[in-house]
């Protein structure tokens, strides 16, 4: 089962692709997305090539999309919600299973605390994904998505569900 | 010239489309699109999938969206984003040029003061295109902002910049 992570933002748009084989993970590839062009549909544009050119390259099963807003920042909000929304609309028209979690749940699925500091997440994800080279920090919480989303799966019976999915693509 | 005016929104989206000749307007569509589906990959997939149908039905030759966010509702505002990432998405995977408003700029345009009422604003749409059914509030805001994209183009200049991008694309 391949997982996809996703660390939306509209400037850098953190991805990483992890296997899961019962309960070991290895590390597939990460990196980041930069939105390029002058107004804000060339960006957003761009990120959905990008992205879509991620999943059509690498395949995953499913997919994990952070879930947060900048507090007190309207305009910040509005930015990342458009970033958000490309990073969402990418696996759902691959037919993927997409899980949200908010920062907090990813640290603490990774790390064991929810207010671990960003050096805390990125050795985590180094332990558990040995030979992983993070290419940025944006990956790297991508990483961490994915991972957090892999443990939820599992636990909840959803990796099953992600399977029939994928499978009835095999299928069809 | 046709514009393609949206307003966008998760649960509904409205728009509408407008013919300029000139300083002449006319009312071609409106409508609303509902987001469907349990959750919010699927929800957005539907909105593009209905966003994308009514560009290639009515074939616009460029685009606006209104630029707001929600005050004070991080959460609220991030939907709002997200919805909106994929109404500028559409536009400009269309090769559009897309104008974005806020809603005091569209008011003013289309009204004349930057604080109208919805019905003042909905009284002026329909003045302004004669014969116009206005399918909903969603739909009406939507005509609206493209009422103020055919006069911010005619002003600025930007008409002609327009026509010869969609003039680019029947020759590519």
């Amino acid at each position: 089962m391949r997982v996809l992570g996703i660390d939306p933002g509209l400037r850098n748009m953190g991805w990483g692709v992890i296997d899961v084989d019962g309960s070991r993970l290895s590390h597939v590839a990460n990196g980041t997305c930069h939105s390029l062009g002058k107004d804000l549909g060339a960006r957003l544009l761009s990120l959905h090539t990008q992205l879509t050119d991620i999943v059509g390259r690498y395949r995953p099963d499913t997919a994990a999309v952070e879930q947060t807003f900048v507090n007190k920042d309207g305009a910040g909000t509005l930015k990342l919600g458009q970033a958000r929304g490309i990073a969402l609309l990418v696996p759902a028209q691959a037919g993927l299973t997409i899980g949200e979690y908010a920062p907090n749940s990813v640290k603490k699925t990774v790390v064991g605390v929810g207010h671990a500091a960003k050096e805390q997440v990125q050795h985590m994800v180094k332990m558990q994904l040995p030979g992983a080279d993070l290419t940025g920090p944006d990956a790297a919480d991508a990483l961490a998505i994915a991972i957090c989303h892999a443990h939820h799966t599992a636990s909840s019976g959803a990796l099953a569900i992600a399977m029939a999915a994928a499978d009835a693509r095999v299928r069809a």
